[in-house]
């Protein structure tokens, strides 16, 4: 299989489950973390790798390693892999995963951008979402009448945090996320809980409907509830590792053992909590956006742009979702007809903000 | 169909469901509450009504009304309805399903006792189970590899008892249930956890299954977990009322709204604690149990004894379990081989016992 974002968290446990399954690995891309690539080179033996940056190509201890999104297009295309996991992050993530439908591949989604922005244009037939909640989610489905959909939130970094001082965290605040260690922006996007956002106008796509909420579950043990009809839910309980969903994605199933069960009368106590939208403003416009999926590529485009500014000290932590927020009513009348169309977007809305 | 008991909790959540989906109800069965009955009478207008005692049929409003186990049987036999829901308490109940099954009838079976007593010689292939854990084990069944099962108690009326006052509770105290109010023996049988014991072992015939085990959860919202090979959890999570159960049982699916849905942020926690083998002494003999599952009609005779006696104060609340667990050592060795077995070992050890 083809690994795109390999020393990534995802990337890591991807190869986790390619370990214990003794799956082939083709393709190898990744960012700048070439000491762990080099690792992963030694023990996985792929065919071709794939960086970002030219300057750290003789550092990467291969003879076939090429840099750059063309030269990711071209390794996904002339591949015999299969399968595209895509651990991507950003929109960048997006004209992979058309390449890999284009070439009839299996294609594991970690990219939550390239629904998000694009789900109108994207063949789902041989996609599978890596991610707790919408494995949660498809793991819960059964044949019966589906009223709505709950996914959970962990809350991110300042789910505790004093309201009135959330103008000021710094940096190394934000990235301190709660439950677990993932990427920076990932990490942002879930203290904004633009995360959340994200994975429900992608459950929209995935799964068809629109009646969808999400809540916050302290202990990121429960990650998606289906509501039926008849009154019941039922509830996909699990350790919080991405193991799981990336076994599935890939296997299509999986009776072996991925995850430690969860022992509840360790865990004691769950804990639910509402999504405020005064610690959280991005979700005064939730059902705008779930009632008008278009919004995802101009929300997406203009967090790339803030969180980026955030990070490199620009803004502060409360601008990040007061830009989002501005952007979705500035662009408000866009509706994208191609996929084309999507890249122009993407590209207006980053213009007006990259500045 | 046929409801046996119908004026208990399940016989009037049962005839809720039948007024709500329109099904005609042929034969009433109930004890000694005639004034309820006869309000059933007028609104069902069954053809047929059996009671407990001969005393009572000049006060019941119907022209058909006969008495006693064998015209339940009779009943069953004679009526053309295709479904009995049986929601007889104790023993009493194992004949009437033995019947139902008999005439190929569609079992909903609330009575707990028929599978505790007799799982061994029961055809389960027309039985649905009426009871919230059993629903939803059923409820969360997938084509996936399950490693275990684990259902959910309330605790019953003296989980948060002081310990070192049981032996001195009242009988009112110990029918005072903090979830429900249901039927005084299993009210009873609820706080000694001997009513988990018997569900745990209705699951072990249900559901082919050994790796079974129980946690209380104090708010009783999830019912049943099924734990999966992969390390996943799936669990069931619905308002305590048996009208969804119920309605399974009869409907065979349910797409319309029978419950409130759980709204967890209302919930705000879920707290999950174990069964405590110095407060529920009969959770000494799980194991045994479980894997000895001819001792089910050894323990049921001598707590339907115990219950009755510490129901008419000639015994104390912590001797109902001493004299469980008396009885499963004394009688060890039965080895039903067939349902007449089954009808005298209860003889043997009621007779023992009820003196």
């Amino acid at each position: 299989m083809i690994v795109l974002g390999s020393t990534g968290s995802i990337g890591v446990n991807t190869l986790n489950i390619a370990r214990k399954f003794a799956l082939n690995i083709d393709v190898l891309v990744a960012g700048t973390n070439i000491e762990l690539l080099n690792k992963q080179i030694e023990e996985f033996k792929p065919s071709k790798v794939v960086i970002s940056r030219k300057e750290d190509i003789h550092k990467v201890n291969h003879t076939n390693v090429s840099f750059g999104e063309d030269s990711i297009l071209r390794a996904i295309e002339e591949s015999p892999a299969k399968t595209v996991v895509n651990a991507l992050v950003g929109f960048l993530g997006l004209r992979p995963t058309l390449k890999a439908i284009e070439c009839d591949k299996k294609i594991a989604l970690a990219n939550k951008e390239s629904l998000v922005v694009a789900g109108k244009f994207i063949d789902q037939r041989k996609l599978s979402p890596i991610d707790s909640e919408h494995f949660a989610l498809w793991y819960l489905l059964q044949d019966k009448k589906i009223s709505s959909m709950t996914i959970t939130a962990s809350g991110g970094s300042f789910r505790d945090y004093p309201l009135e001082k959330l103008k000021d965290v710094s940096i190394k605040e934000a990235l301190n996320h709660p439950n677990w260690s993932m990427g920076n922006k990932i990490t942002i996007d879930s203290a904004t809980m633009t995360n959340k956002m994200f994975e429900l106008m992608e459950a929209a796509w995935l799964f068809d409907i629109r009646k969808l909420d999400a809540i916050i579950e302290t202990r990121s043990l429960i990650h998606g509830l289906v509501n039926f009809e008849d009154g019941s839910s039922t509830a996909h309980i699990a350790n919080a590792s991405m193991q799981l969903p990336i076994a599935y994605a890939i296997l299509g199933k999986c009776d072996e053992q991925v995850l430690q069960p969860v022992d509840l009368l360790k865990v004691g106590s769950l804990e639910f909590k509402q999504i405020d939208k005064e610690r959280y403003p991005i979700w005064e416009v939730k059902d705008t956006i779930l009632n008008n999926l278009d919004l995802g590529v101009v929300l997406n485009a203009a967090n790339e742009v803030a969180v980026s500014k955030f990070l490199n000290s620009k803004i502060g932590f409360l601008d990040v979702s007061k830009i989002s927020l501005e952007a979705l009513e500035k662009f408000s009348y866009v509706k994208p007809n191609s996929i084309d169309d999507i890249f122009e977007i993407d590209k207006e809305v980053r213009s007006y903000y990259d500045s």
